[in-house]
C-alpha cells in the first residue's frame, strides 16, 4: 500500500477525555535468563506492564509493550539479567523511553524459583519458592527517568498454634496429672499445625539491593519450621518437634520476621519500606488466618530491633 | 426475512467425518432451587452439558442446550427440584429428547452447599461443602431413554499423621524417659496435621437414592476430625485432642470410609459403584498426599464390611 | 476446671513489639440473606475480616471474629440485610465494638449475583455477575465509630478491537475495491473480539448509596456489547453486529464508563471516589490487555461529564 | 537409638482391609532438565505419582516416592532426559522397583513449554504451551515391568464462529444489498471469535514416540488461527483475516485435528489411542463451548484420513 496505515491509537478519544492511570498487558509468560553466582537460571515469569495515557490520545499502542518485552527477554539469553528485579527495571525504563507521551511505566513480575534445601546435608533436593519484583519508572521534571524498585519472595512453611497448644495442655493435665512432673518440663504438647505462606517485599526508591535467597532465609526463620520435600521417617518427627517447640500465631510470624530484618539486612537504607504478609491455612478451620504489616527499615531500627 | 436462515450446524462437516463423543457447554453458572425438608435451598451450580454428534452433522446446535438449561432452572423456581442430581437427570433427559440425532447426553453439576454444624449445640454455624451430581441419558434400542446417575459430596476436615506421631514419640521418649510411665498411657503425642479434602460418589445405573447430608456425615467420620468455623479456645484444644487420638493416613481415610458404607447405606443396591478420593495438604511438605479407590457396594459387603 | 484458661492472646508478644496493621480471617464462605424489592436473595459470599493489633498484645483472639460473623449471618436469616455492603458495615462495627484494643476493623466481601437478563423480553435467563463490598470502621477521638464503605460489581461482556478493524479494512479494501462504494458506508468490518471483565467500585466516606443493578447497567453499557446465556441463531448475529458497530479498546471502556457516571448517578456526592478496572482476554494473544483509573465524582463532573 | 523405629506403614490396617487402587503424592513442583537438539531446556513440572497398595499393608511409605523423584530430577541435571515423558517413565519404573508390594505405578507430569514462534520470521518471540506426559508401569506375570506411556500438549489459539458469521451475513445483506455483488465474493464477514485451548494426547502401549513440537503444530493448524505475542498493526489485521477465512466450531477443531493425524504422524502405530479435547472461551457467552473425542490411529486410517 502506498499510504500509511491509519494510527487509531493516536486519534482523539471518542468520549471521556480522561488521562488514564494505567493501560497495559497482563499475564504474559516469558522465560527470563538470570545470572546466579554458579550458573544461569531460567525463570518462567508472569509479567504485567503498563503506562499511563494522556487525555488527548485514544489508545496506548500496546503492541509496542509486547515488542519491548520480547527484546529484553531475548537480550537476557545472550546476556543474563542480574535478577528478576533488574529485568523489570530495564523493561520499565524502555517502556518510558518508547512511549513518549507517558509519564510513568510500571512492570510487575513473579516467577517460581527453585533452591536446593534439606533438613540435613544428605537430604537436599529442590524446594519451590516464589519471587516477586516490581519496577516503576517515571519522568522527572528534567526528563530524566527515576526508578522505584521492589524485590521480594514468598515461602511456604509451617506454623503450630500456641493457643490450642495451651488449651490442649490444660485438658491433658486434667486427664494425666503426671504431666505436671518437673521431669516433663519442656515436653511439647499437641496443637494444630498447617501450611503457612509468608511474603516479604522491600521497596527501594534509590540505590540498594537485597539477595532473594536471604529474603527466603528470613521468612523460613520466622515460621514455626520450614518444610521439606524429602523427609525420612525420623526427619518427620524432627520437623514436628521443631515446629511444636516454636509455636507461632500469624501475628508472631510477622513480628518475628520484622524484628529480624535490621540484623539480617544491615546495608538496607532506613528509607526502604518493608511489607510482610502471612497466611496460615488453618487445619482446624475451613478458612485461613492472616496478618500483615508495612513499615520502614528506619522505623524498625528506631524501635530497637537489631 | 422471508427465507429461513441457513442452518450451518445441520450441514455436512467440511472435513473429518467422525462421530464425536462429546460436544457441549461448560462452566455455566445457574441458581437451582432445591427442596429440602424444611426449606427451599438455592444452589449456585456450575453445570457442564454435552451430547454426542453423528458423523454427517457439522455442529451440535449448542444454543438449544442453553435454552433447555434455562427452562429447567426457571421451572425449579416454581417447583423446586428434589436434589442437584434430579435436576441433572431432568436436563439430561430433555437434551436427549431435543437433540434427535444424539444417542447420549451427559450433565455434570457441582454446587457449594451450606449445612449448620458445630462442635456443640451452642456453637452451630454454617459449614461449606461441595455437592456433585452427574446424569447420563442414553437411547436404548427401543428408543426409550435410560439413565445413569451419580450423587456425591466433598468435605474438608483434618488428618493427623500416625507415622510422624510414632517417630516423634520415639524421639520424645529418649528425651523424657518418664513418658514410658504407665500413667501416661494414652497420652496423645504431637504430629503433623492438616486440611484434608475427601470426596465420595455413588454411581447408580438403576433405581435408588442417597441423601447428601449422610454422605457428608460418612466423610467427616472417616477423617481424623471434622473442622468448624466457630471454636472457642477450649474447643480448639478438643478438636486437636480428637484428631490426635484418631490419627489417619490418607490410606486410612479411604479404607475407613469404604468400610463404613454398608452400615451407613443399607438400602443402596450391590450394583452401585462407589468412588472415593482424598487429599491431605500436608503441613510438613509443600505438596499433597492422595489416595483413591473405586469398588461396588456388593464387593464391600462381600469383604465383610457391615 | 475451676481455674480460668490461660489467655495466650492477651499475653505480651515474645519478640518484635510492633503494632500490627491487620490481623484476621480470610476466605470464609457464608450464605447471606439480602432483601431485594421483590424477594430475598441468598448470596454465597467470600468474606475477609481483620482488625489492627496493639504492640503489647500477642494475639488477636480471632475466634471472636468467626463468632461475630456467624451471629450476623444468622441475623440476616430472620431479618435480611439491605445489601452486601450493609452486612459488611454491620460486621465491621461489631468487630470494633468487641475488639476493645483495636482502632480499625476491615471487612471485605465478594459474592456471585444472578440477574435475569436477555437480548429480548422472550430470551430472559440468569446471567451471573460479581458483587464486591468493603467496610472499614475506625475509632475516632471521641470513641464513636466512623465508617467508610465501598460498593461495586464486576460484569463480563465483550469488546471488539477498533484498531484491528481498521487494519483489516485496509487489507480488505485493497483486495475488494468495491468496499469503497458509498453504498457500503457503515458496513462493520471483521476484527478480533473477546471476553471483557470490567469492575466498578464506589468508595463512600459518608452517607450515600448506589444500587448494584445500576452499576452493572453502567458497566455493560461501556463494553462493546453485553453477553447472554441464551442466543438463538439470529440473536448471535445481532450481538456480533452490535459489538462490531461499537468497537472499544480497554481505554475506551474505562473512559466511556467514567464519562457515564455523572449522568447515571446524579445523587452520588462529589467526594465519592470511583475506581474502574477492565481486562480484555484478547483472542489474538495469549495474554490480556488491561486499563484502570481512579478519580472522584467531583472531578468527573468538573471535567464536563454529565 | 539402638533399636529400629517402628514401621507404621508396614503394619496391618486398623480397619477396612481393602487393596487400594492409588496412593501417592500430588502437586510436586520440580525442575527437569530435558535435552533438545540445540540446547538443554529446564521444564518446571507439576508431578503426581502413585502406586497401588495391598490389603494387608497400612501405608505406602510415601517418603520413598519423594526420594525417587528427587534422585531422578538430580540425575537429569547431569544427564538430561530425552523428554518429559521419558522422565515420567524412569520415575514409574523406579517406583515399581522400590515398592515391592505394588503391582502398578503411575506418574503424571505437566510443564509449561516455550517455543519461538511468530507471524513472520522477523516477529519471532516465545509463545507458551503446556506439555503433558503420563507413564504407568505394571508388573506382568513374569515380574518384568510393562510400561504404558502418554505424550501430549495443549495450545491456545483462536476460533471464529461459522454460524454467527452466516447469520451476521444474512442481516448485513438485508441492510447492504450490494454485498450480493459477485465482486465481493470471498469477503470475510464479522463473527464472534475467542481464545481456544486444544489438547492432544497419544497413548502408547508399546514402542513409538511423537515429537511435542509436531503435536503443537497439529493443534495450531486445526484452530482458526494460532495467536502470537508480537503483532504489529498490520499483522493484527492479517491474523483476523486468517481466522475469519477459516471459521471453526469446536466440532471442526476436533475433526480437523483428528483427520490430520494419519498424515502428520505416519510412524505412529495403529494401536495408539489418540485423545483430543478443545474449549472455546466464547466471546458472546459467559460460558465455554467444548468438544472431545477418543479413537485410535488405526481407526482414523481406516476411515480414510490420510
Amino acid at each position: 500500500m502506498g499510504h500509511a496505515m491509519k494510527d487509531v491509537h493516536a486519534m482523539a478519544p471518542t468520549r471521556g477525555h480522561l488521562q488514564l492511570r494505567s493501560v497495559g498487558l497482563s499475564g504474559i509468560r516469558k522465560p527470563l535468563s538470570i545470572r546466579r553466582p554458579d550458573r544461569v537460571n531460567v525463570l518462567a515469569a508472569t509479567i504485567d506492564l503498563a503506562v499511563d495515557l494522556p487525555a488527548d490520545r485514544k489508545g496506548s499502542d500496546l503492541s509496542r509493550n509486547a515488542e519491548i518485552l520480547a527484546e529484553i527477554v531475548d537480550r537476557t539469553i545472550l546476556q543474563p539479567a542480574d535478577s528478576l528485579e533488574s529485568a523489570c527495571s530495564s523493561i520499565a525504563r524502555e517502556l518510558l523511553a518508547r512511549h513518549a507521551y507517558a509519564t510513568e511505566a510500571t512492570v510487575k513480575a513473579e516467577a517460581e524459583y527453585f533452591l536446593r534445601r534439606g533438613i540435613s546435608s544428605d537430604r537436599q533436593s529442590f524446594e519451590d519458592y516464589l519471587l516477586r519484583a516490581e519496577a516503576r519508572a517515571f519522568r522527572s521534571d528534567d526528563q530524566s527517568a527515576q526508578l522505584h524498585r521492589s524485590i521480594g519472595a514468598e515461602a511456604v512453611g509451617m506454623t503450630a498454634c500456641p493457643c490450642a497448644m495451651e488449651t490442649a495442655r490444660e485438658k491433658l493435665e486434667a486427664e494425666f496429672p503426671l504431666l505436671a512432673d518437673p521431669r516433663l518440663k519442656g515436653l511439647p504438647m499437641i496443637s494444630h499445625n498447617q501450611r503457612n505462606r509468608t511474603r516479604l517485599m522491600f521497596d527501594f526508591t534509590g540505590e540498594g539491593d537485597v539477595e532473594v535467597d536471604e529474603i527466603i532465609d528470613a521468612i523460613e526463620a520466622a515460621q514455626s519450621s520450614p518444610t521439606f520435600a524429602i523427609l525420612k521417617r525420623g526427619d518427620e518427627g524432627q520437623v514436628v518437634m521443631d515446629a511444636h517447640r516454636n509455636p507461632k500465631f500469624v501475628e508472631d510470624v510477622i513480628r518475628d520476621l520484622m524484628a529480624s530484618l535490621p540484623g539480617r539486612f544491615p546495608h538496607v537504607p532506613d528509607t526502604v519500606v518493608v511489607r510482610a504478609a502471612t497466611v496460615s491455612e488453618e487445619s482446624i478451620h475451613k478458612y485461613n488466618v492472616e496478618a500483615s504489616h508495612t513499615t520502614t527499615m528506619g522505623e524498625l531500627r528506631r524501635s530497637g530491633h537489631t
